[in-house]
């Protein structure tokens, strides 16, 4: 597998009205998009930084991943999305080491790009995204 | 202030034993250093991902932040280290901003880098590093 760089950082705020102004007036950073993944049940703001996104994640639900992430561990970093060529050769290569997949075939993420999550008890705690943005 | 890119990761793991050969053998990166950094209690090893670099951190010792980190919220994305030019204007101008300092003045972390960390109540949960090389 070929990880080309860190596509993005998922963060997981409370409130995205109350995060965004960090992110802008201290850090100096833009939010260039809001998007609601009803999927995954969060709103998204997106900013850049060099060549990474920052994915703010507010639940729009008290079951969503992100509502219970919260709950458990606090707000902070929720999951680091790598940029892949080829997520499905990808997705068997590292489930055949022995990895565990949260999606087993590649479904449609924020962006329009195609995701799929694997487990962080597979890899150290981190919950770890690939992705690849099929327009590439 | 002027924050370029993100110039690390930090992620905390109970071993880098058993921590390297994921990043190495699944993801395919390669560890290119492997440091000790007494100040922090911390054992590091560095990964690079595109412009970011990963920097997995073992405690040395109970009292280590990284050991009771990990007995708090796990095994994981342990802070973001972002490169600014002017580290000591930046952090005064955070500071102005509201934004609780863990350190009022730059000192020395790994590579050779000033660094200043940033409280995680002031940046929403995101334990924050400023940093700077000085040598650029």
């Amino acid at each position: 597998m070929k990880v080309s760089q860190i596509e993005h950082l998922g963060i997981a705020v409370k409130s995205l009205d109350e995060a965004i102004p960090y992110w802008e007036n201290v850090l100096g950073l833009k939010c260039y998009s809001i998007e609601e993944v009803p999927d995954q049940k969060v709103k998204t703001a997106f900013f850049k930084v060099g060549e990474v996104k920052i994915e703010l994640l507010e639940a729009t639900a008290d079951d969503s991943p992100v509502a219970k992430f919260i709950e458990k561990k606090g707000q902070g970093v929720h999951h680091v999305a790598f940029a892949v060529e080829g997520l499905e050769d990808a997705l068997a290569e590292v489930n055949s080491k022995g990895v565990e997949l949260i999606d087993k075939a590649p479904r449609k993420g924020a962006e329009g790009l195609d995701i799929a999550f694997l487990h962080p008890k597979s890899t150290f705690g981190v919950l770890t995204e690939l992705c690849e943005d099929p327009e590439k």
